[in-house]
């Protein structure tokens, strides 16, 4: 069936995931399949946009052009962080190398001549995991991205909310511990960002190191190269303190969970990420931590799931999948 | 225009709000004008539902027939506190006499034979304002009920958010403080309700004077007599510690509105119930917590309302209102 699609005349959609160090892109059909795909650097023309967009129209008519012509080409979704929805703008987005606001989706929608939609990229990721991944049927659930930052996306009633202003679900600043950690990109205090991403891990681990006297295979890892994926490798080794610290990590986003379950009362809670790699060392403290901090009325109910898609592929399906959703 | 409908022979919807003490209802036009009204105790028959459904429909029949009798009535909406939308049931209301769980929706639709809808009081309040209050065409908004104790309930994408199972929106329990105040009804710690109710007020008070060396008029109350009431009375005369009291709820109740803006960016909170009579003492410091704990792209855009409902027929509003969306 995929194959048969994708040999046939349907229309396709564009999907390009704006990342910090990466743009990804790539052509999808209807029932999710990345025909082509590509990726070039954010960051190669510094804080010049009108360069970029130019670049991106190059390598992507490329792919255009095996995938048959701009004729198949319903439209193009475009996932980016402190992407607006409402607006087609890019909103102060402190990890992309364009200041101020830029009108992003204007911007490729007049180089393609296609219309085009933009959202934020943990918003395109919940898109995508309705559509082709973990949530697929389900009309209630949060996507939660677990990256360098913590991003989201909440579907209620079958749809995305995007809130009045077009910038809901930035779960990732919702303050956990009041007066904790400071965050050095908002300079609030105690957010689950600052705790629950790959960058608060790492922290977490600087700060048990520091003050834990226990031995660790950490003690040997210099400190500028401690990362969360360092932290695993001890845990997998059996390392009590790289374990204490998913513990740890696991009790802050137990906390957040059960919070925005009793917000919306999701079916699942789909997780992405790196650090989701850890499973059930980050996993099963979380799960415990949401159900402890639950009402009974919430208790056993929601499932915790990690997203399925291929992480390469899941930000151009969910961007992709914008363009299905388009008016006229 | 409303004395005019009030006549004619348009459809009415009644209203039925069951409190932990008392149970008002009433008749309510389309235009949100209330008829008829009455109360009655919930407590009279202790346990036996029957009885209680039963005096119910004997008062109520009385106003049925002053408005034009049975035919005019389009149904019945209720709102009780854990009253569940989808299965029309109430369970495990701690603070209703009946045990377990209660065919309610289903009691009142065999004993009135009008079609009956049923959700937990603090969404019929949201449904209220959003058709006759203070959310009158917002899309986006959040209510909160700071009564004795916290309900929510929450409208995303013009409507309000039940969740998987029907019980969304029970943001009084959310977790403000890790391994905080317990709360004696949930066992839980540091709950928004543990604080922010008329009941977390004068917890505060106790421990404020217990902690405090400060002169204040609140030591002239006999303990068991101290209530939120009496703080607002001391904080209008001056008194410092009172306003400390109120200060400290509006620094909980501001950090816990600042998650939920993060969560669902509402164009405005609408604060309903017993303490929002505190006025500014209350407003202005939550006002202040929930800006300072926003990031940057939510600060200064989200209003706080003080609902503008009469609060006896707020509720019947509500659950009549529920009435208008029914199908069929």
């Amino acid at each position: 069936m995929a194959k048969a699609s994708s040999l046939s005349y349907d229309p396709l959609a564009i999907g390009i995931d704006i990342g910090g160090t990466g743009t990804k892109f790539g052509i999808v059909d209807r029932n999710g399949n990345v025909l082509f795909s590509s990726e070039i650097s954010t960051r190669t023309h510094g804080a010049a946009i009108d360069p970029f967009i130019d670049e991106l129209y190059d390598k992507l008519s490329v792919l255009i052009d095996k995938a048959g012509g701009i004729g198949r080409m319903r439209g193009i979704g475009v996932g980016a962080p402190n992407g607006n929805y409402y607006t087609g703008m890019v909103e102060y987005a402190p990890n992309l190398p364009w200041k101020g606001i830029v009108p992003l989706a204007k911007l490729v929608q007049s180089r393609f001549q296609l219309p085009t939609i933009l959202t934020n990229d943990a918003n395109a990721a919940a898109i995508g995991e309705m559509m082709y991944g973990a949530a697929k049927g389900m009309k209630d659930f949060i996507m939660i991205t677990l990256g360098t930052g913590v991003g989201s996306g909440i579907v209620a009633n079958g749809k995305l909310i995007y809130g009045h202003d077009g910038f809901a679900g930035e779960l990732g600043h919702t303050i956990i511990i009041p007066n904790g950690r400071l965050h050095e990109g908002t300079g609030k205090r105690g957010s689950l960002e600052s705790y629950a991403s790959a960058t608060g891990v790492t922290l977490t681990a600087l700060e048990m190191l520091e003050n834990n006297p226990d031995e660790s295979l950490l003690r040997g890892v210099p400190k500028e190269k401690l990362d969360s994926r360092k932290v695993y490798d001890a845990a997998i080794q059996g390392d009590k303190l790289a374990k204490e610290i998913f513990d740890f990590t696991g009790y802050i986003l137990g906390m957040a969970l059960a919070n925005f379950v009793m917000f919306s009362s999701p079916e699942a809670i789909i997780l992405f990420g790196g650090l989701t790699k850890a499973g059930d060392f980050i996993i099963k403290p979380t799960r415990e931590n949401m159900e402890s901090n639950l009402i009974q009325v919430f208790q056993n109910k929601v499932k915790i799931l990690v997203s399925h898609l291929k992480e390469s592929d899941a930000a151009i399906l969910g961007a992709s999948a914008l363009v299905w959703d388009m008016k006229g």
